[in-house]
């Protein structure tokens, strides 16, 4: 069961509204690197977890952890809103930014919302919930959630990059060392489980006999000229030690 | 923020594990009429509430409810998939029952997720975040809430009657109570907000001068033979006190 | 079976094509609060009604109706597409208000479409059927159509304040007072129904002893501070007269 | 603008319902190869046709007669349904019939729609709009309708080899006559047009200068073999009469 | 099995990066009339081919070329985000054109693919492979082909229209003629197989006592003035011989 | 540029045609976990790639690999489906179990495929391609393609266990070992690259004054009760060496 106490974990000021960074800003709920799918992908980890309770209690953390960043953006995004232009210039020539502001707004915003967030990505694509990965096997999961932090916080240090707005950099600023924990939190299970060397090949539990290993170690090359790029992933052990 | 405890809102117990049931609960966490829809429906439109803080709080208790009938129905589902068959039958000659289990379910519960509840309807279908309606018109908004606990409340009525599991008996009991109150809660507003009569026409705030109101309190027939139906729509003052 | 007879419902005029507006109608068109949806819902709903003959043939009429409302925007999105920029400007510094123009653009408008409408909303997103709601329940499609006729006509208000054009103004100056009639239309059902009283909880026909009706009356707080947000939710009778 | 007279097109009776073709039959409906599909794509060719308005015309009267089609089959998808089984088998194994019958339900049938057709596939997924091709090039649409009533009709001959009901292969047997007419309909009108030699390639209005022609007439071959599979697209002069 | 020899089909050059005609591209990548449509249609027509094994070879043969039409355009798509604006303008009005730019791009080639294609059409929208048209009928498959070569020539010749940069317009022109090349191709199978008159009506192995033939060769008028648009559809005998 | 030479990787042999299995190995083709998936996005990786060339080189190797994979399983798909009941039985009390086979198929592959595969998941959901995953960043994007091949070894894994068939069983013997290999491979880049220590945060270019480092390295409790679980990602250095 689940509560809330009405208030945003970190402050979230707007000192210039801007409907297209509102727009931008709708990526990092509603995209595929988003909060909405962190959110939803800690939960039904955690609701589906059949191993030790501390790895599911950690999901379920975090996962209302994540709540509370979709609730962040989203008024991050009402605020940017605030001031948007709601009508076409009848003359345009008389003031072109204006204009070119409501040409590049998502018009839902005003539309479908009343200059408010949606759930929808920066292109007004509405969240997919085939991006919930919860696979049952938790070393996958691990790695799922690790890339969805690494991709998150990609997305919110390019966010930070677009304004100028100190409201606005204060905020993504606590969302990416938010990404930099969570990045490591889930690494850090796979750590805790052995390492690559007793976790690989994911899942590690499967009877060798059912895997034709002879091709379980080799690069294969589709390069009609026969040439093969060369590197870690064709020298040296592989990652489980069991290959070469 | 938000927070959790871990702990159900209400008992969840299954009898007798059934795959075919885990795939019809789907429906009621990613379906249309489900909960990750009413979740996220009643936290956005919190969210960019510009009214009365009473109705966004009353918007954010209920969203924070609703995650815990989300976490309710994924857990049955699980417990539904508890000896689910893994294999297909070699000689299905021999135990046509298991086979056709097998063929009914979503078999992504076995293939995708380990046995879990996924993120999806039903028919494997996964959800679509534009069912998350928040108009930014109170009054519009109620309707929509009421309408999903509407369907919402039949789809729990339905999964009753196809179950004669006592545990999942008991638990929809408990969902079916809360969308009737839910249903309730939302048309309350209407109420105290005055009304057919106050909020009729959604919005309310239109200028009469831009509507063409020749038209606004006319049923128009395109029945070819001329027949018009009849009934309330076409006798009787119209329900906002405007029309007749 | 279905009949046309190649007019307009309403005169569709547009002095002033501007393709940031034909951007913005779509969202009348293949959005969720838009016409394709409300047509298809009101003739599944038809199609599907094991009710009284004459909800089916009201449903039938204005089913039909709606899909001269799509016909009348497809027709609004194509003159506002007149004379739209086809190419990006060599020399965008000579004419930012023309580059400003394409930029905001659907470019499928251009690129897939030949200037004309597509079956997709003001981002461009296909229209998903997912949203056509007729779920065999009288009342609960009465509020879905009420819902979908108040979301439609917040919509149609706010295109209408975001354009100066005369010819659109008067379009939609229609379309907005269709809206205002069928939201009274489908609530005129309810009311002949019994209202309320007689209808709720939807559905009406569920045995009392399937629900756990002690969970029905009662508004659950989830802040973690304790407070309730207190209204007509929280005092007075209930809305369906069975719990207080 | 368009009316109904509340009549179907043509007769559908259902001797034996059948729940495993109802689910069957909504491909029809909702999908890529059904009648939502045609109906819309011709209606948005016609709205968007700035061409002579005979073609227009066509394209609005069997648009119209498509709907008749949708309410055909969502008919024949409700009769299909009725006695279907609404709860899971207590005691499987004394009915294995009707179990597998339940299992292979698209259960939203039961959940959802209360027995009645539905906007979605014979996968319960839902019609996608993005289907609806209309580009404003009469030629490239002509032939996407063929296409269209080339699938359909093959989906109409599969579903009528599926049954035995003397209703369906009846209701079946004329769908795919008009399947049969719409194919030849939309061919007819390339004919009129002057056939491959006038109208290839499509759009047959680009300047030759702006094309590479000495790509537009050979088969590149991909096969590392060196290999070319030879036929008439390897012979001969080229459809249109400007290739070797 | 495939293989790739690491350069691309035809040079592709860019002079003036245009972020805008990147987001254009885009509709040539994943859109519904583009490459990696093709691609996969023709793949999957082949891998599911049982007929002759040269129809089958041909398509493989075409479908991995397409594979290298992709990559052409994603290639263009990141030449022309090269130097794209990252960030939103301080002080707009010093450079309404730099922020109109922003404001039109595809957000998610900054946020998401840093400045790279994606696998989605010009509005954002992924592909969606439901556009996959394979049927296991060669008849109905070379139209399904011979419309997507009609709308994708379309939209390339548009793209060439919508640009001045040389490269672009150079590397447009291949693509054009490929198309060129394509529609005959498919339409050259259909003539290898005795034309419409054998073809027609596809598919045509239907028992004919299955199909009710005094409905295919009408057309049906639904116009309620009863006029009816005649041309080649009304006149002549049948394409396929058999009707009048 | 592409090539191919019409074999297959590894042989496909079906001994027992089952059409539910066939349904099965779609979600290796469509699915999230799937083969089109892997393909495109290593692909995209490649196209877009701007670091050093071995890695653009091995990304378009494998991901050429890849669509050989995609055709080895649209190959035992279609195997799968020969002599699949086309019809559903009168007497279904007589064969209870082609009935259930036939009730639990995909029906598309009986109407829309003509038996062959299609390009969506077990339950008939179409390929979406916002799973293709390139964000522009290596690390990020070999954690994403590491996370894929460990989903795709599971689904991989649990196909196998459900299948008798010595031809399935070898087929998909041979895939679970080149995504053994997959998984190490885009492992073996992070640590060729310097591992966590050098590469974590992702990305690892952020200057550190952007973000808030305080919130960087600690775990965050959202359990009402305060407990807060223990383990790798509470105690120790993290993984990047800079927080404790
Ligand atoms: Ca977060
Ligand atoms: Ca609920
Ligand atoms: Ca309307
Ligand atoms: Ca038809
Ligand atoms: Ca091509
Ligand atoms: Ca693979």
């Amino acid at each position: 069961m689940f509560y809330m106490d009405g208030k945003l974990q970190y402050p979230v000021r707007v000192e210039k509204p801007n409907p297209i960074f509102a727009r931008a800003l709708q990526q990092a709920i509603g995209g595929v690197e988003g909060e909405i799918r962190v959110c939803l992908q800690y939960m039904f980890q955690a609701w589906g977890c059949r191993g030790p309770a501390k790895y599911r209690d950690m999901l379920l953390n975090t996962g209302t952890e994540e709540i509370g960043h979709i609730e962040m953006l989203a008024t991050a995004v009402a605020l940017n809103l605030e001031k948007a232009p709601l009508s076409l210039q009848e003359d345009a020539a008389a003031n072109p930014i204006a204009g070119a502001v409501l040409n590049g707004m998502n018009l839902r915003h005003i539309l479908s919302s009343g200059l408010a967030a949606t759930a929808e990505d920066a292109n007004g694509v509405p969240f997919n919930a085939s991006h919930v990965y919860a696979s049952g096997n938790i070393a996958a999961d691990m790695l799922a959630n690790a890339t969805a932090e690494s991709s998150g916080r990609a997305l919110a240090v390019r966010l930070q990059g677009m304004t100028d707005d100190p409201g606005m950099k204060d905020m993504l600023g606590f969302l990416v060392a938010r990404d930099t924990m969570h990045q490591q939190q889930w690494l850090a299970v796979v750590e805790e489980l052995g390492g690559h060397q007793a976790q690989l090949p994911i899942p590690n539990s499967h009877p060798d006999s059912a895997e034709h290993a002879r091709f379980s170690y080799a690069f294969f090359g589709h390069d009609v000229s026969g040439m093969v790029p060369s590197g870690r992933w064709t020298e040296g052990a592989s990652l489980d030690g069991k290959g070469t």
